[in-house]
């Protein structure tokens, strides 16, 4: 059994990867940290997480000792402390931004959070399609953004094809409103969300350096992402309309995109004219792309839905830590969404 | 004109009462009050407010110089300091609950304030189809809770001729969640609430006593009641379902109800079989009343919607302000709710 | 493994029991029958089913030949000549109402279907909780309705130890609007039920003379049932206020329901003074209860909620099946709620 | 007083057209029109309308006799008929498309009906802001589209002054359901929208010729509008997310829409950085656009949000009949949206 701990258990991130790990059947969970609700019970704080096991203060021996893997769901600038501290004993995948980013000045800037010391550190960015053969012996595994998660994955056959004709991406997303968090906020109560959609972050969303700098990976090429991200009154679910211009015909695009794909169990390319909803995917690891072409202008639309909490964050860390143990990928995540 | 002022404006009561007087044909309103944002202008606060206006801080001298009429919607124990200060000068409709208790005991014992002076004031409880005659010269108006107001009306009939059987009423109400104001919590975040449905406060819910004190006004009796609050999501409504005794054929209460309420514009029967959603009454003042009877038992089931924002709140101190001012009772409140 | 056939897999209640079915360790599916889209793959009816296999018609033949259970989702009267056809050959759960009824003459009167020959099959009402030893070798199981479930696992304490003082029992019952099924009417819109509430089939919903019988077969005792359902804009839940009286202090209650359901894996008794949301159930099995009692009057509350898809529904028939099959009840089935 | 009539009064539309004009100070409703229900009494059928009237058929001969002007909600195909039995005796203001386009031809291939004798009938656009002189004199108003009001307001001040650097303009919209109308139908169900998001009609949307059409009537240019239009679990609201290119600083952009809608009630340019929620305008007839540019590639972000059956259809129908009726443009219709 791999033994597993999760430092942040009781945030939404946090009780996704309990859900999921639970269940697993090769995981053992060893160790819960809550900074919060340390000294009680989990089922004492969370009813419904069905888990009577004491919640823990920060212990970086006891993890050493107890964990071969460890899940951080933390705010900004803490997973990397915590990284520092373990020294390589656990390996961790980290659900912030702290180890995604190439160059610490990039995330400095946008995170405002000096990383020192970052360049000493064996990271790998986990976007589990593409870089599977990275992840096997990571010792970090960055989990990707959720917003990253649903454009990378509809993209990454064009790109690492070359067939983009613009440098420019335009991304018009649209978010459940549980990627923030708990939020102890007016702004996210349920008065001020219900009953309305509207943009946020317009342009300088912090994914935005994320996403040009994996595509540019992907592409070997420099291309700028316009994105607008948008909260829509529901829970969870990202669903990302990419516009893109290509001169493949429609059938090529197909065949690329059903051809890349194909050995994927988690990622389906629909059927021309057959659009998902983000309830496809609700709770599930699955990840739905539609493919669009305007035939006149070569302008091509991509249209992808995840569950933010699941394939955007705790369910692909649970595919990255199959990898990393060498384990079949959907060990414990092949699983249907909860419809309706 | 009738010069209006309301404290508290940017909360949610008092962007209704915003709404309702601007369009009100018999009012001008003179002053905004927002302790938070005081020295901003209204519009630039809350850009949806149309409001030009600039909100400033409490002055007594000024109000008492430029409002026939306040509307104080104010924490518990805030309101009543404003009344004293005010010294009759200028009337008031107070949408919290510190004028609706006969007894300042009975206030002190659930809202753990002290009222000094309480007994100086002369008050109203402003539940309007049953006091009108006595709101015309109040001084001061305490404007029911949200939930006393769909209980009390669609009890009023048979409590004022005594015709219940039993002495408890069981009253299940759910409401949506404006009701509970503004709020900074994780608690009434969308996450938390979207998509499911709870109970909180049985039994012992603040607007028990508030019941219990009008039902025995109504109908010199002592009633008990066993009162669930259940928060429902949905931002606006209370929907009451109450279960009590009585002797009356379903003919005789149906008629009883419809003379009782025959010359309100506000307050409907519905005929017996037809049910009514919350959705009937959004955003407006209207209240509909349905009455099943078992006649195996002689239970008898009331079930009562009103828009807690409305009727509950700033529609019914609207409709308070008509009576006080001598003017029509449904001047620049009688419209259709929202609908779908 | 067991061979298990779905009919109706299409609906609701049918795709419930396949997210269910797919994941159990002990089960084999072999037949999906769908009357509306029978020669269809179900991949291409429903792409988020992840079913790559045939929608087939009712063959009797087949079904028998290649299922050792089938889950009966079908409207009233069908799944009785589902039964009839099958004559004892493949055990049948059945998720309707046609074999819930002691006597066929009520389930006339409520259903408007006379079932011919009903005395000669061996049915047992699956309340997994209270029958189980019944259901280890029933032929038939009536899974019983979503509000009974709610209602019974709440009251069987009290019931069983003829503890209630009245013969009347109060229920508020609030539904997600799943529990209709896919319905193709203006009523359960999206626009109608959205941002509101309202109750329907008040004192005659057809769950009444269910748990009026199971009610009265686990105490011995006539009751009357007055119960008034409501939806609630929710897709899944069902939270149950139920009003009794007893003469048992709080502590004896406690007592009584910790002892009762000491041993349920899926039923758990909540801390005075906590209540549950729908949403701590969500896509689960399990059922939380609440408890408080008005020292006052004697009166008990009891609350009570679970999914009504899983425990009221297709969760409930997955539990039964393990105990035909006399595999650890929980298999496959002990799993966390989404949450948020 | 104004007499007016409405046709399809029982539809979404329709009722929003009644709560308008209901108390509308300058009209009285003498015709209420519909086709299923006519001989019931509107309060009967809908008692949350609040109108003691009777529902008639078509009469034309009525309708010319007691109505100054018409609001036709109907189908495609169905407003033309009755356009044509009028015979220009009564002012017709259309909530259908069937008066919308230049060439019917363009109309035939859209909405599969030929429109015979359509060059007779003088119509005008709808779009209040943009051509008001034309409406004052118009027998027939062809009231505009949702999505289209939501984009040629937003692109208005850029086309007509000829700013647009690409022949491509790039639309990303999200709309409520009731634009839908009241469905029968399972996709339209409240669990099927209920906590998700999709895109639909994507491209080949009805809408794309209607718009296409205005903005090359306000540009004088042909432009491209790739459409995505997407179904936002919520009832009302339509947030239009546009991407174009200009050469404009910000600064220039933000005086050219500030100095464009500078004497208009109902549209509202926000300040850089603000961005509006839907629930800005719900049951409003404001329009809020948000303006934002990214220096690096010279593209425009235009975020505009209406009320879809407000100003996206009965708001600005009725604007319209102010203006054709020479009376001042906001009577009836400038309140506050419902909030929250």
């Amino acid at each position: 059994m791999i033994r597993g701990g999760i430092i942040g258990v009781t945030g939404y991130t946090g009780l996704e990867l309990l859900r999921l790990l639970k269940n697993h059947p090769r995981v053992k969970l060893t160790t819960f940290v809550s900074r919060k609700s340390s000294g009680k019970n989990l089922n004492e704080v969370l009813p419904f997480s069905f888990e009577d096991s004491k919640l823990s203060e920060l212990d970086f021996q006891k993890i050493a000792e107890n964990c071969d893997v460890l899940f951080t769901a933390l705010p900004a600038g803490v997973s990397y402390e915590v990284a520092k501290e373990l020294k390589n004993t656990t390996r961790i995948i980290d659900l912030s931004a702290d180890f995604r980013f190439d160059d610490p000045e990039v995330y400095l800037k946008w995170y405002s959070k000096r990383l020192i010391g970052y360049e000493k550190f064996e990271r790998v960015y986990g976007l589990s399609e593409i870089y599977r053969e990275e992840i096997v012996n990571a010792k970090i595994v960055a989990n990707p953004g959720c917003y990253p998660t649903s454009v990378l994955l509809a993209l990454a056959p064009l790109l690492k094809n070359n067939l983009l004709l613009d440098e420019i991406i335009y991304v018009d997303s649209k978010s459940g409103v549980s990627g923030a968090g708990k939020k102890e906020s007016i702004e996210y109560s349920f008065s001020e969300i219900s009953g309305g959609l509207k943009p946020y972050s317009v342009i300088k969303h912090r994914h935005v350096p994320e996403m040009e700098q994996e595509i540019s990976n992907l592409s070997k090429k420099k291309f700028r992402v316009i994105f607008t991200p948008h909260l829509v009154p529901m829970i969870r679910g990202i669903l990302s309309t990419i516009y893109v211009k290509t001169s493949l015909t429609m059938k090529e695009v197909n065949e690329l995109y059903n051809d890349f794909y194909h050995k994927e169990k988690f990622v389906h390319i629909l059927k021309p004219g057959i659009y998902p909803s983000t309830k496809w995917v609700y709770g599930s690891n699955h990840v739905f792309i539609s493919i669009v072409k305007d035939e006149e202008t070569g302008i091509l639309i991509l249209i992808s839905v995840i569950d933010n909490l699941t394939k955007g964050a705790a369910g692909q860390a649970v595919q990255n830590m199959n990898i990393m143990f060498s384990i079949p990928e959907e060990t414990g995540l092949y699983f249907n969404p909860i419809y309706p």
